[in-house]
């Protein structure tokens, strides 16, 4: 607490007033004393660069965030993008990607930095794919090492376990399955690092959207297990990311 | 359809109106006519003598009902038994027999005739094995060659694995599991015979007293597999032992 | 289990070192020793060509798929396919068949081999047509002979027990029903083999798209029945098939 | 209306004056003028006696009620009561008298008046009969005749179908069932009066406590088909008098 | 029973032989002899003249059904009928009207039978009307006298107990209500017929497509109150109708 | 009560005989005398002019409701909006203006009265802004002061915490947040005075569409927060109108 | 923020070392400085004292709260206490009083100061007492002048109609309802003030604890009903008291 | 893999024939070949010891598992063990200790080895505190350094926000919630490390035993937050111990 020093020894040697120390510590108690160091300390530390949730964002909006965001960082990545959106985007950032798979649309920074460590990204069938891309991206993006071990559902075991030696060397796992989302628990027991699950919104009838997976992996019997809302390949990057970073830190 | 021409006879020979014959046909068309031989021949193919279930009888009728059932057929079975319920029985019928585990009471015959065919029953974890044991026993009751594989949980799947033969043998698969609930689909993806699944009750907070479970099996990845109510041990023992009737018979 | 024994047989005679053996063993356990077998075994004893999810499939996927599958086998089948799908398909392969109540899409064998056993596809009301017709077309595709009982819904009893004896001599009953479901129990009270309860998305307001129409079957009163997905007509075909097989080997 | 017509004589004839009539009118139109009348009417025209809801309600609570109402009517019924609660209640009201199954506790008038119409209650399984006697008791207390047609079970049609003409004959059907509830569905399909459905929480597993025998009766593909609440036996028992009542007026 | 008859007569007068007539007893027992009777019987007394369910139904399928019902009758009516199917049927059709509010279609004969009776179809707001006119007109269809008390919601006591002397002199009520659905209670309270409770998919956010209003309504406090689907005009109507003819019988 | 005391004062004068006054009195008790009066009370006493919920109502209805209410009042709002709706209107009153985020169209007086109190309208994320504004515009049209308080969400408090004295200055806050909905809890620990929260469908998956947030607002662990229905920024503005009219009235 | 100007008036005095200043800032920045302000703040602008949910404390954290508040009060309040709590309470705190229907233990300061404003406290029937007794009695310990309105269920509107008078009088309403719940929306639509709905656990079947009530409480169409917890008396009781005290504020 | 190459070696060597190799290789390829190393190699790896669930295990059960496991290890730790199981262990293990909060019941090793890392355990409110014990007292049997933080719950923010700086040094956050369970968003904005998010049941009414919790938690709007099962301290404690591990690691 540092500046908070500063101005009580300023007070004290006459160099501030007690009127302005007193602004000072009533009007911005949490974004100049403490909230605006919080924040700025959360940037710095994060190391993860902002990402932009694109579903239904305004026209308008969502070319001046990426060119704010570009502007800012030199890259910019967007999740959940449309063809529309991509081809606004393109006309502003000609430099703009966009993959029609995962949805995601962005601009990396040129050279790209040597990826870290080793997170394995799986699904369970290739109705999956589009959220594991989702994730995969981002982590990639983030500047993780990501291995893609795709369709492997527990339906068909050889499959999957063809790649236990993959998986036992990742940091960090992300299971993605809709229907039954049994595959993160089958694969708890195959390793010893953490299992981010996510259950995809694949399926019909009593799937209900995804519903039925979020609940086997809440449930999983396995250790190690848990847990993000439908869909939510960005999110179980973001977290992947934050492990496979602890885990190769020096 | 002895009746009907016994009355047609006696309209031709005079000896009854066509009035009376239209009444008879207009006011027991279901009993007499048609059901009641239904019901007969119901008895005769079914060829599984009845099983009583237990829970919530009083102590008068399921005395009442054990000692009848044990007169005619010299055996009775009940599921979900208690042993409060037992001591009762015992009292009339020296015979009977309880099984704490899988609550079933009950009274063979002896010699017993030999099992025919191969029904697997499997379980996931060792909470399972009551709902387990109960659909074995229903199983075996009914003339069934029973093959227990128990504590074959998914999260370890070499336990699994090391049964593959055995599983591959059978004419059907019993595969009870709670929590999760997906040890039917990763069965499913390994044999060519039906499966039948049972979720249980087993876990606690988000598995809902094995809705989470049942959900996972009406949705398997895998295909053969078809599910019971939720602890209905009992019901897969006896869809099991259908399926394993049709396959033994010449 | 041939290549096992080779590699054995290379071993004993010198034409192959431990070393090489061992790494053989240890690198490719299940695919090459254990699960290419187990996956050879499998498709040798299921006897069912494998069968398209068409839904949400690509364009391009679609076609290579069904070109590759027609390659090997000779013929082809995918449920749930689209007229678009089927347009698409029509260009590449001629003899492609499309039938827009159950949606499946095809190329039989000529001439198709005799059918076996007897499957019966029962359904409750006239919309739920579409989903008894997946299962029966599923059924006769892999070699079963199939029943069709349409429209012998509960609130019209003369209807189905006028089929009573049909019903009697099948193997094996799909029960097709939306709304309350309530066809596979009356079924189950009058035949003596298994029922595969298929519930409906069809109904209105408290049906919830075939949620009632599947609990409704899971707690039958009724003995022998078991359940499949909300309209999933292809999974009950395949589980009746197993079980037609399996009353009709010799 | 003799109290409004009582002060309109008075304003008339000068004994009360225009601001005091006014008063009354603006201060009580609800109670003294509108709704006093009302309820009265609603008493007379509806012509059953109060029915008391036993459970939870304190000692006292119970007591004093059961003694006003018997003053009140010589007779008394209450329903869900406990053994406790009738032990009490004998203490003060000899007369009365307890059903263990249908928890009814009562005193009746002697003579009882002839019985009118004909309602035909029905349960599919013996475990509903609690439900159904609570209803058939109510029936029976209003004054209607009751037609009891227990264990007639879908799964079993030989047993419903051996009384269709009963079923027939009545005025109004109750039909009381659990587990999948499908009863009121086949009733529905053979009768032309109404049927009021009563779901019961009889059953386990995805029965959820008569959530799913509710579900199926709301979704009846049968006419004539109307719901009330999970073992609500005084409800139905009270629909079913309004509707007998109606048809047996002259 | 005619044919039954007739055969019976030929058995008398040998112009048939026992064997035949038994064969014919025997081989359609439900359709010929015994259900065939059954559905005579019910379409004599159920006086309801079939109603058809138009949505999902292909071209093909309304044409023909309107078309025979029509030659059959001299009238017909369906429900949830489109402007599309409307346009077909007036091509072959031309007196058939349709109404866009309630998506009635119909063709009635002229000149129509007194109306007998009396059933109050009421609903608590505007957006409602479309299912109180579809029960409404479907009881008019069938022959009774309908009174239309609209938008009488109650979180605007006056406007519903400002009808609560029509409200009473009905023989039975339909109280169509969306979001909460608490018109039905409100009703009960005040009336001593039967009110069948029909809750609408109307509301937004909680109110679950109708789920809301159908809990509302299972859980009445009031007496009398008995519950369809959600938006289930039709059913409600034919309800009102079997009470309105027991009421009105001679 | 004019009229009452104007009938009164008839019967008292001989202009009107008892029985025709008791006929008044007896035939309208709701509408003439009690409710009629209610009525003008209440409309007098709220104060809020009425506000039209636009969504589904006809082209007819929406033009016919606005210029009547326009007419009537000089002004006139409505929720739920089209663009297309507003177009209609626009032809007939061209004063009316649109609001695309919020969907309200509105006719307000010039010049509008000075507002009162103080209301806060916070909103989680950029995408609650709609039904934020919704609740915003409803509250200002009744004629209070409006603070918003936008793009708070708890993920980032230093945004939140930044705006704590004008939370603290206003009479009544209104909470607007969707996916986890925990604003509420976190003003309502900030503040004395009521919370309203207004749950929206914001987020996907396990979001339930709104149900996630409407729970979470529902078990809040902070004092004074009540809840609303999923997107209901009018009944979240009614009620702090109501609210902040009765901290502001001298 | 007069606290921390005195501090610095300290430290610009010399009365205190730089170092005390910061230790002072440093670690309790929130409470001290910020939040001890805002805490403050908060308790001298809430005025109501803290109230302990005494439902699952072990009996010694039970003792020492209550010792503690009282001491530091002379006063405290407990809801959802037992009898057995209570006694414990009473062997340390012999002023204690306990009410076996609210479950509120509690001590109250002599003389009580005079209650403000007026809020009604409303419930259906007899058996939600207990839940508006608990607002009750916590608005009144918070100093609120409070009128219970009990038994007015909506299937007895003349009940409920006879009380509008008071109802209309109050500043705020707290409607308490189980069962259907339907309560408030009748109440909305006779008042102009807020409506706090309470849905109790009163009820069965379908009632789902109070579910059923809260989701009709949820899509009432009456404006200015919020809704709190299921039997959260205390929760409302609370709100009403921060709107009465708005109401009241000179 | 030393057990397949003493057979390649004999085989080799003359000392097995090829056909019992490959006896061996097919009847044990998972248990003696693949999984047992597997097996062998995750039991090294995970570096966990083995946990009992001891909720619902027979007497006989838990001291036997409790005896093997000390023996073998010198240390055991068993959760959700009631009093009884405690008194039970005691006789045959008089090291064991037990904790009534957790319910956790143990035998550590002594010396203990130092704990690494540094995993902070925050729960929402003090009947939060059993679970998050759980999974505190479980990571520290794995080794973990263990920083508790209990009691800041969101209604709060000065006690949550007075520990910033403790959470924002850990390497992983464990954050226990019940009611809303909005605490694990709250942190997830203030910290850059994952959030274990673990929903208690605590609460009433609509917090469904939990599920409302969990709902919030799944729907975060925070980054790095992941879901267990409701009351799942031990899973929590698990995947904080692999992070925590990984982090650590060299």
């Amino acid at each position: 607490m540092k500046d908070a020093r500063e101005i009580l020894e300023k007070v004290k040697n006459g160099d501030m007033t007690v009127e302005e120390a007193e602004k000072y510590f009533k009007s911005a108690p949490f974004v100049d004393l403490g909230y605006a160091k919080l924040d700025y300390h959360r940037k710095v530390r994060t190391g993860f660069p902002e990402v932009v949730f694109c579903e239904g964002k305004s026209d308008e909006h969502i070319v001046s965030i990426f060119v704010k965001l570009y502007e800012e960082d030199g890259r910019v990545l967007g999740t959940r993008a449309t063809q529309h959106q991509y081809e606004l985007i393109k006309a502003s950032l000609p430099k703009a990607e966009y993959d029609i798979v995962s949805r995601i649309m962005k601009i990396e920074q040129e050279p790209q930095s040597d990826k870290i460590g080793d997170i394995a990204v799986c699904c369970g069938g290739t109705a999956d794919i589009p959220v594991a891309e989702e994730a995969a991206t981002v982590a990639e993006y983030f500047g993780n090492y990501v291995r893609k071990i795709y369709d492997i559902g527990i339906s068909g075991l050889h499959r999957l376990l063809s790649h236990v030696e993959d998986l036992q060397s990742a940091n960090c796992i992300i299971a993605v399955a809709g229907m039954e989302g049994a595959l993160p628990s089958v694969l708890g027991g195959l390793v010893s690092v953490p299992v981010i699950a996510v259950p995809t919104s694949v399926g019909y009838g009593a799937s209900f959207q995804g519903v039925s997976a979020l609940l086997t992996m809440i449930n999983s019997c396995a250790n190690g297990i848990s847990v993000v809302n439908i869909d939510n390949g960005f999110g179980a990057g973001y977290i992947a990311s934050q492990i496979n970073r602890l885990a190769e830190r020096k």
